[in-house]
């Protein structure tokens, strides 16, 4: 997501010389939806269109664990794109032929160019593509989880959870709100901080934030209570790559993951569920950021560490109301 | 120490493109001895010499810790670099009118060419100037220290521990060569590789050799048993700088020293006796590494973490064998 100037920056620049890094926030906002009635809405019909992520990716690893968590892999199939970043951004590097064997293109580019020749915004994910027209419909990424919850129930699996409860909205909106500024985009304030100042307040932010979850995740197993929802798997997602990335890339670093007992626990026991561990890939996490910000990390070296065996020890969160 | 092209390197590149990084131990070898009998041999002298040193810099941190241990001060003065370089390397920036109140002088080079003009290798520290000459006698640290203890006797405090005793040379002298090898430039040798492939063969053996240590620190209570030797000096320094720059700047993160229970409780004992912690100064360390290593970390940011608290937490080693 975000802008080719930040996220997707030009010639390897993702830093804001000088300034506090903002994040570009404009997206193509078309809908998915099971009664289209607005312009931009465009029908839910299973295997019309294809979610294009890329595991590296935060924002576009949200879409991946909501689809397996509401089982609608059979509905909307998923093109995977490489941890790395060609000139032209995300590549499908990893297919066959460097192909994607449905939408039959390269560069994930290209269905953005199909929609809006000349497109000028950042090349992200997750995008979904019609599969047809080869354009994409929308790389919304907080409205696509959103729909795929609440307007994809028709193919969701038997004992699929309510990912965003209505009676729980009005908390949870604010929950992921708070979640969104001071930790999934603040880590990346800290990291593209262009100035010493900027990345001072940043990092104060981010870890008052960190001890608020710290303290709110003492008194219950997920982030609204007794059931995962929308707000834990955004949350999990910058957990996951906390001490793998954020932690020295981003140089978040008044502690890892690791050393916040509460966080810690609640992240391996998302982990630990099928839907989350199961769809991390923690070489092209790590590849991915320090191959990509070649302004934060010149000589593109990846890291061996951290040992990530802890992962899969034993949480405790089970025995928490 | 080392090369300007290496640790003092030019225009800020201390790393090896695309090759293993290789220390520059090319020092000027004179020494200060008791009975001065060989070609640059100068003679023990209360008041005669001055130590340059900066805090931030591990080979230097030796010999101020070891100064300290043995209650040299009186005999040998100390001056103190600030933790960043201009273009001619380490400067008094930190006196007042950033100059060294005894030398006189604003660079530590100028001590250098006093001596050999047009000197084309490393300013480093440490190094002992002579006093009435101005000239840099030596900058050769493995040798400082040691010479400390052996030949600056008469002038030890009342009690001075002998850091490099008779009886243990032989074991010390294996003991710490792994550990210089290993250690002490092994994480120089994670942080400056120039390849992904030296890079990954770096940290292999540093952590082949931390979990080495680990396992004999298990069972006695310092390097070489029951008291404090040389050895141990030679160990805390880098141990002191891991979490704060090596596990981050250097990607020596398989774990934090914090994450390796007898290393880390080893670490506190040490930075708990006087003579270590009271010598440790992490925020002109992290000034260091990340603003002069202008290759590793172009935007010269300086993380605000790790968060320190913990050094001063009980160790419980001195019920240790």
């Amino acid at each position: 997501m975000s802008t080719e100037q930040q996220e997707h920056g030009k010639g390897g620049v993702y830093s804001s010389q000088g300034k506090e890094f903002t994040r570009d926030s404009n997206y193509i906002t078309d809908r998915i939806v099971e009664t289209p009635s607005a312009e931009g809405d465009h029908p839910v019909e299973s295997g019309r269109y294809r979610l294009v992520v890329a595991r590296a990716c935060p924002w576009a690893h949200r879409s991946i664990i909501v689809r397996e968590l509401l089982g609608i892999g059979e509905a909307i199939s998923m093109g995977v794109c490489g941890p790395t970043h060609d000139a032209d951004s995300w590549t499908f590097d990893l297919d066959p032929g460097g192909v994607d064997p449905v939408l039959g293109i390269p560069r994930l580019k290209d269905a953005y160019e199909k929609r809006f020749p000349g497109y000028p915004r950042g090349i992200t994910v997750p995008a979904i593509v019609d599969i047809a027209t080869g354009g994409v419909v929308t790389n919304n990424f907080p409205q696509i989880t959103l729909d795929f919850s609440t307007q994809w129930r028709q193919f969701h699996k038997p004992g699929a959870p309510d990912l965003y409860p209505e009676e729980l909205r009005a908390e949870m909106d604010e929950v992921m709100e708070r979640v969104y500024t001071e930790v999934n985009n603040g880590v990346y304030r800290c990291g593209f901080a262009g100035s010493q100042e900027s990345y001072d307040a940043a990092y104060d932010r981010l870890f008052t934030a960190l001890d608020w979850l710290e303290a709110r995740l003492g008194e219950r197993r997920y982030l609204m209570g007794q059931s995962i929802t929308e707000a834990d798997v955004r949350l999990f997602t910058t957990l996951v790559r906390f001490d793998a990335v954020y932690h020295g890339h981003f140089k978040c670093n008044r502690n890892k993951l690791t050393e916040m007992p509460v966080l810690w626990a609640y992240a391996r026991d998302l982990f630990q569920t099928p839907g989350f561990g199961d769809t991390v890939d923690f070489e092209q996490i790590k590849q991915h950021y320090y191959i990509v910000h070649k302004d934060l990390n010149p000589l593109q070296i990846v890291p061996k560490g951290p040992d990530e065996s802890g992962w899969m020890t034993p949480h405790g969160r089970d025995t928490q109301g």
